[in-house]
Parts: structure tokens; sequence; C-alpha cells
């Protein structure tokens, strides 16, 4: 049998999703299953499903440092709240792509969301993005040159409008086949699914 | 040292706040804890803080009825999507307040709950929701006359000022002290807290 895949929809400006990219490849190990790290525009998939960050409801903002916090040192994992929030994350995203072609995307994606949660280097600015990704062993000014071919910037809306497509509304957003699941609070329920599906 | 107490906020309008109640004795049993149950009504929370339903995003809502069969699977518990969707869970919280004054809050949370998730009870109709709770054993037509005192209805709406002002914006929300936890999906982090702090 073919392993199971799980579709890993991302994107560096949600701090739910860095969460979840620390835990993932982990948890796919533990079930046999292999991780497709897939780029998209999170602010898109808001602007067309109408839903909205969660720091936009006050309250719900004032709280979301302590969460985040929680769940880093359940995971044993480093988070510091950027001093840049939001980001642009577009040359990011694209650059991922253009990693994902040469079959890097996760490697990637942690760096950059790394270099983003952890050390706080604004990855909105293409040359600290281009130092960042460098010095984590990526050709960086080769990444961002090939992430502005049209072939590239095509692959992230692609991705985007297949998400929203599939019903995504957030990030992370998981897939399984035609199974969705949304959050880094629903890894318990991937890791139960994909157990499953293993035994079945 | 006296055990540390969870405010547990619930209002049986909300399906997460259900699966949560099915878990909380377990788990407070686990960590030397007790559960205070303590009404309070969502909407007024919704209403003061400008958060809203998952529901009112209609790819969220889509996807809604999946994600609470997969917890309710995960938890071996029953859960039946009620006709009568949102309710109104006035008369319910507030012989729910009446029940809590006896000692019984719990298992009254606990009947209500069951009738509306999992039985479909429309527990906005008075006489229905005195039928279902009779039937758990209590005294329904006693307790329907208490809620109707305002001491009672006083009370409800002092609880949902209360979890408001410290700042509450959903359901169900669990306080240890001054620490807040939000959501069925935060079980795992309130665990995680009562257990460091009874090594602590």
């Amino acid at each position: 049998m073919n392993p199971l895949v799980i579709e890993f929809f991302w994107d560096p400006a949600s701090p739910y999703t860095w969460l979840a990219a620390t835990q993932i490849e982990a948890l796919a190990a533990r079930t046999g299953a292999t991780v497709s790290w897939r780029p998209f525009v999170l602010g898109k998939v808001f602007e067309a499903t109408g839903n909205r960050a969660p720091a936009t409801v006050a309250a719900k903002a004032k709280h979301l440092f302590k969460d985040l916090g929680r769940w880093a040192a359940l995971y044993g994992q480093p988070l510091n709240f950027p001093k840049v929030f939001p980001v642009n994350s577009i040359a990011a995203l694209r650059m991922a792509c253009a990693a994902g072609a040469t079959g890097d995307g996760g490697r990637f994606a942690l760096a950059v969301m790394r270099a983003y949660w952890v050390d706080g280097v604004d990855i909105g600015q293409p040359e600290a993005l281009v130092a960042a990704v460098s010095a984590a062993g990526f050709d960086g000014a080769a990444l961002l040159a090939a992430s502005q071919q049209q072939p590239v910037k095509d692959e992230l809306r692609a991705n985007t409008d297949e998400a929203i497509k599939r019903g995504a509304f957030g990030a992370p957003t998981f897939f399984v086949g035609s199974e969705m699941f949304w959050g880094n609070d629903r890894l318990v329920l991937l890791e139960n699914a994909l157990t499953a599906a293993a035994k079945a």
C-alpha cells in the first residue's frame, strides 16, 4: 500500500501554522504517512470565505499570546511573537514554491517560519528573507529570482484557489485525500484518522 | 493544600461545550482538581466581545459537523446535531443556577446538555425542558419555578458579566484562578497546567 499523504497548506504569517509545522513530520513518521508541503495565501482564503484572523476580536487578541505560549511550551518549541505582525508573506510563499520544485519544500517551510516566529526576521523584506534562508543553507538569491517567474506565481495562486475550493477557511489546513482538518489543535484528530486508516 | 478549582463556564447552546463537559470531571479527577459548574449566556458574550459563532462563516459551518463528529468519536461520546439550532437556552441556564444552589449544578448541566445534544430535546420549550430534566431525576417543575425568581435571574447575569470581565469571548471557557482556557480543544493545555501546578 502506498503511504498516506498529508497535504499541509501553510502560510508563514500564521503562528498556529508554525506550531503545527514543528509537529507534522514526527506525526507523519508515527503514522507511516508522508507530508506534502503546500504554500498558500491565508489572506486570500480569509477574503474568499469571510473568515477573520483571531486577533480581529479584541478579547481573543489579548488571549492569543498566552495561548500560543502554552502550545509552544507543550511542544517544547520556541515561539517569539515578531515585532512586524501581520507580515507580507507573498515573497516567502513564492520562494517556497520554487524550493518545492526541487524537493526542498518542507525544509524551506520550516526555515522561513523559524526565521519569522523564532528569530523575528521581517520576511516581508526580500533582503532579510534572502539572508535568512541563505543562512539556513538555501541559495536565497537563486530562489528569489526563481520566485519572480510567472509559473511560480501561478502555482501559489493555484494552491490557494484549490484549498478554497476544497473547503479551507484558515491555516494550517491539512488534507488526507478528501478529509480536511483545520488547525494546530486538530493534530490529535488528524493522527487519530491516520492511525485508523493504517489499521484498516 | 486545597484542591485547585476548574471554573467551567458553559451554555448548552454550544456543541463544543457538550463535548468538553463529557470530559471535564474525569480530567479533574486525574489532576486532583474539582469542577465548579458556572452557567453563562454565550449570546451575551458574543454581543459584548464582537466574537461570532463558527457557523456564521459558511465554509466553517460546512466543516463543523465533521469536526464535531470526530471529537465525539475520539471521546466515545454521542452527539446528534439537533433539529432546533441555535436554541434559546435562557430557561435551561436559569434552572441550572437554581440547581447549582442545591449542589447539583454539574449533574444538571450534563443532563440538560445530553437532552439537547444527544436526545434532540428542544430545551427552548419549557415543557420539553421540564420533562427532560425530570426524566433525569430532577424536580423539573420546582426548578422551573425557582428559575423565575429574581435572584436566580441575577445570578445568571452576574456569571455572564463576570466571565466577560475576566476575558471570556466564547464557550466553553475554563478558569483556574486567573488563568483562562478557551475551547474543548484546549483541554490538553488545561490538563497540562493542572498537572504542572500539582507538581509545584
